[in-house]
């Protein structure tokens, strides 16, 4: 990694917490030349609009996930296992790796109204995180864990679901017993997925 | 209603717009001014501070929600038939009810980081909503149409992961198939909550 490519891993690593607390429309030149101490026409050399800063934001948190959550759980068997521990690594994202909640989550409400190319950004992330489901999914199906008429884009939908309903019961709601409940509502979800006859 | 009333009235409409559109952070008595064609100092009168405007927006939302979702519901039969409705009423509330998407879930992530009232008021909203499917599925297994294990937090805990997908299918991704998943999603739940044996 040259110079140059190590200041600007540098701050996106700040613009990434940053907007963890504050969300990515909070993320500006201004706040963010005083948490790295650079000057802010330093900050536009690397990054020439708000709107390169915040897609450059998102592809390093979607690097992050991939470093965290996904690669991981590809290091274990096929099928079943590998996608239990993909649940259990998306329930320590959402927990522990950013200060302030997943950055995706907190963008997908600040964006589903406004068009634009950070907009599409986020889209196409979500749309890898739901299609990385859903192939485990196949897998997990041709596997023969999974029943054969799997609709795996449905298994995505629902598996979302339990993720954004632990993202509320644990960051907003406070309740105590999110991961109880979140592993619970995933063996139902294993469970409507399994083939009749066990194989 | 006396005229004072009316006027709070007119301009809770207003700011319920504004907050589904730019978010209850966004809601600034400049902004609504504007919209309403009133003076800050008139606004001041009615909402002493911005907290207790967007506490009086959620309230507002909240009493809608019972209109619009709730009551619906509780006219049908009760148990199963009453969730259905529940559920197709809340469908069209995160589509219809708002230009910008429900106004509860946009503040669910502006004020997951944020302590103080607006954050306690969402909180309690919250909890009532999820206590009203939590209180539904216990009269479904009252009535015989759940199975009498159900656990009926753990019923709202995935009622509400459905609808929180739904939300970012609908609105973010723009997937033309939003409205199949979540009612698919939703038969799955049921599915795993009916009797062994069919009552």
């Amino acid at each position: 990694m040259g110079k140059g490519d190590e200041t600007r891993h540098a701050i996106l690593t700040s613009a990434l917490d940053l907007s963890s607390e504050v969300g990515l429309q909070g993320l500006t030149f201004g706040v963010l030349a005083k948490l790295t101490g650079m000057s802010k026409s330093g900050l536009y050399a690397h990054f020439d609009s708000k709107e390169h800063l915040q897609c450059q934001v998102l592809d390093s948190a979607a690097s992050r996930f991939v470093d965290v959550v996904l690669a991981p759980a590809l290091k274990r068997p096929r099928g079943l296992p590998r996608l239990q521990v993909l649940f259990e690594h998306w329930l320590d994202w959402e927990t522990n790796e950013f200060s302030g909640g997943c950055v995706f989550m907190a963008a997908a409400t600040e964006f589903d109204d406004r068009a634009g190319v950070v907009r599409d950004r986020l889209v196409s992330h979500l749309d890898d995180m739901l299609g990385a489901i859903a192939r485990g999914a196949r897998i997990a199906v041709a596997e023969g864990h999974f029943r054969s008429d799997l609709d795996d884009e449905q298994f995505a939908y629902e598996l979302w679901g339990v993720l954004l309903s632990f993202h509320h019961y644990g960051r907003l709601l406070g309740r105590p017993k999110a991961h109880a409940r979140a592993r619970r509502a995933f063996e139902h979800l294993l469970e409507t997925s399994r083939p009749e006859i066990p194989s």
